[in-house]
């Protein structure tokens, strides 16, 4: 019998730095840039703060650190900050909203669709008034594309009522935009179009982008400032940091090849839905199907050479450039021959 | 104009110390209980012990610092904890539970009926396996009576499947039980009945019960050694605290007066109902209304003299010893009149 | 054999309230001081206020509990604070300073004499400008008395070089003034002679004055404001508390009684100086004498009914109201006989 | 007039990746790291555990993030923790030991010599006995070199006396060992004559083994698989992180380079002697110089094209790979003719 070669749907974090990617990190001009300011490093923010429209943007070494240190900014001890249910920094943070941030997480629906609450809804939660003995509610966390919703979008419309209702009722806005680009490129616009009104975002260059290490924390000068701060307090202070920040500027010329993982997902839930399984309609580069048994799913799935995830209860595809039309084709093929 | 006489129902927390009361502070015998054991703090603390079925107890000057010594205790940072949606501990403790205790917090929708989560809903919600990089759930927070559901009890044979299914998968429980002798009251049963295999339980002395200050922590004397430390580092170690203890005995003498406030609860919420509110049918000492606007109806009743508070969107009235049945019936006199 | 009374000079948060405190305390007005605002309670807090100079004050449950709610006031997480080596707030608060209050301590050498740092200590050991991943020092923490160093007193004069010294490094100043009683009784001042230039300032009911229960801390209305926020925090917001606040104002009004302990302390010093002990000359009411070993001493003493406490390596006599010039001669009399 | 070429003795963390370096990471294989193990991360992480002597080991982005990581495995909150005066872990890392780790610092005096604390004062700081009220001090953290103390060296027996003092008194050791490479090869020593007995210990590879990003925490296996979640935590978890192992690998072949780095240290360090310096006999590749002020020495220095750094109060001059002899001479010279 031979082995078959595995296809990796587990995540778009299993992206490997091509070759391109790795000339522009063993060429990167470096410098130390906690003690001044690595030029790779200040080329990488100044770029990010550009497409996001925002004053100013600060590398750090993964996502959550981006997510944590915006929440340490934006929150005192006790204040309570609003996510829709199944938002990354609720669920897959370890925690460190609370314990680190000091905040008090409290999750809405998904009221006006698939990863959205309503502005309805975030206006009935907030509240900074009352007596002194009042939980105090802050700051609304957004995720664009919202990954436990399976990838789904938020329009820029839908966003501007989000940040207004936040507005209103005096909360500042975080968004978790992990995978933005996804939802910029599915909208054919661009991401600063999916940031208007925010006070800070995080985005992601590990993912889709294919750099091997790295997410930028962005929002206004004086944010970054303090964010550097916090930043060297978790650690994320790092030295000659532009061999990475060389690859996030590759991955940044690459964000329009995302459509093609977008294809690709639709590829893969189209075929899956003709051999009968339960397929939600992808909107960017994630499939979720409903099982009867997920552990038996993701089990028989790993027999055939076939890698996905658990989300929220579902197998989750997670569509990248390391995984192509072909592996697609191949993937179908495999689980079909084995129903 | 005559000004009207005031009637407060806006907590049970209102109620004072009476004569009976004064006068067994006046004599308690006392010590200083940080360096030895206060001989009246001891003697209250073992007589909530036998009253709750567990091994030790600690007084402490509130029931928000016995359940933040209670989630401290449990929690390691960043875990996950369950508790229904409106607790207490979510909702009305400024985010303690997060910053100081280090807990993730998740509510559970009452799917079960007022203030109750289903076992089922428990169950899908924990779970401490996974990958390092996983969430860890590890405690289920129960709450009876639950107050922002209108005081509503959790029965004995419900508490035992939700016991039932923190156990088997894996969660410590704690129940708030800050009025868990109005629940005991309502079925006719002793408190101990309502205990049954949790890990820890707090109680106030201080709300229906009418002794000015202070809730009790209880559990297994491994626990309450652990407890009475972290009362300390929170500054709820006090000296000659007996003081205080004298009147929590004298207030555990009275449980079964608050058979009078279920049913001046009753009373009020009949009368209430026949004045065309909508009110909700009381299980113990809270009524609550649904009303279109209210700040306006708070503001109407304020006029009338009638002192009333908001909880979860409606009117809340709480019913104590300080508000007798001609208190009830003087205050449905004073609505319907201003009808 | 007789079994020997017991002499306790451990502390004097041993003190019993006597008669005329009972009856203050069975006989106060009370209401529910976190919905409203105890009236006993507004009249102690007023009356400390006047004593101290300061703006408004606010009781607590302990006097660790004050310096707490201080700290977490003025610091953001990882804000260094000074403090003269031994410190209540340093050694003997269980590493709340650090762990909820968010500061990182930084001990300063009494090279000012017992108990004191000086003024350009403070200088050399502040300093807030720097990179942006530079600590911080933010607060300078004072002591008067200080405990550890036998109940050492900070002069007027002492004390506005070190206000001066702190303002001019940017520092704001707390003051632990739980024996500040008997620093102003010492020195024959009134105690607002004491906090002249602090932002806040904390000091103890439950000492030397008797009270069974409580501190107070103070400073501007502002930060009363916010204190009062985070004694609920902690679960130090009370209900009827006016109880407490009673025995608080008796114990105000016998202030000069102080200087009896500070007689009975001189001369429990001039007996062990007789009796070949390494005595300090006490400046307060605290005796501190050095022993080739502690821990035999201790026992051996505890033999004789005469109970210390261990301080700083050294054993640690307290005097206080319930220990009076007869006591301490018969103490003398049993160690003298012993030897 | 010319501009000076920069002469950079700021930090040993300015040295840059060579060309050998930058292939290595360019040629490195990789893999997702958080849901697989990085293979170049392994092998880095088990030949760094090789060197060390020790169990297992985990990359973390930089030296502050291993020593928070170890600090908040080996403290509960609350807990003291002793470390030597001007110890990386009290005064470079922002208070974190406190906010995130919990724990309550308390600075040792050098009584045994530069940088290192005896063995009677760490006996004497310890304990963890006493009532439930006492402050529990449960960590040694030593540094060597010591970074404030001028690259000083703790020799083997007086490690292993240290050690044994923390044994004792129940202690565990955390050894920051950011630049323990220096301390082996100035002794002529295998790095693991320098970690045995500690329960954990740092090392740096971005200082003077010139890799751009990483350091790494080690102990036994069961600290590093609670290390790596508190890494993922504090959002130091990377993806294909094995692009830095490979640096970290090429670093790891260049330790004994260090030996020049300390000629060159001991070459600057008496050619300021001869101008007239205060300059202390360098043990390592780290020169102090007292000056009569510090900021107005800085200043001149960097008008002369030689960039130093303020520690402890004197001038830091930092040898390492990117200032050779060539160097140190040329400083010597523009130092000389400014006299």
């Amino acid at each position: 019998m031979t082995q078959l070669s595995p296809l990796d749907f587990r995540s778009d974090t299993v992206t490997q730095p091509d070759e391109a990617m790795r000339l522009a990190m063993s060429g990167a001009e470096v410098a130390d840039d906690v003690l001044d300011h690595d030029p790779t490093m200040r080329q990488l923010e100044e770029r990010v703060a550009e497409l996001l429209g925002v004053e100013a943007a600060l590398w750090v070494p993964s996502g959550s650190m981006g997510n944590l240190i915006a929440l340490t900014v934006h929150l005192r001890p006790g204040d309570r900050f609003l996510a829709p249910r199944g938002a990354h920094v609720l669920d897959n943070e370890l925690g460190t909203a609370a314990w680190i941030a000091g905040g008090m997480p409290h999750p809405l629906e998904h009221d006006a669709g698939p990863g959205r609450a309503s502005p309805d809804a975030v206006r009935a939660a907030a509240g900074t008034s009352g007596p002194y003995y009042t939980l105090r509610t802050t700051l609304l966390c957004l995720e664009n594309t919202h990954n436990a919703a399976g990838g789904a979008v938020t329009q820029p419309d839908e966003h501007a009522l989000l940040v207004s209702a936040a507005r209103e009722t005096g909360l500042r806005v975080h968004l978790d935009g992990a995978r933005l680009w996804n939802a910029a490129v599915a909208l054919g616009l661009p991401p600063a179009a999916l940031t208007v009104g925010v006070d800070t975002v995080q985005v992601c260059l590990s993912k889709g982008l294919g750099a091997p290490v790295g997410s930028v924390v962005a929002g206004s000068s004086s944010f970054v400032t303090e964010a550097r701060r916090v930043r060297k307090m978790l650690g994320g202070g790092v030295r000659q940091g532009g061999v990475l920040a060389a690859a996030g500027l590759v991955g940044l010329g690459r964000i329009d090849d995302l459509a093609q993982d977008h294809a690709n997902a639709r590829r893969l839930a189209r075929g899956l839905a003709e051999l009968g399984w339960q397929v939600d309609e992808p909107e960017t580069n994630i499939v979720l199907a409903g099982v009867p048994d997920l552990e038996v799913t993701l089990t028989g799935l790993r027999h055939l050479g076939v890698f996905a995830g658990p989300m929220a209860g579902k197998v989750r595809f997670v569509l990248h450039r390391d995984v192509g039309a072909d592996d697609v084709a191949e993937a179908l093929r495999r689980i079909g021959s084995a129903s």
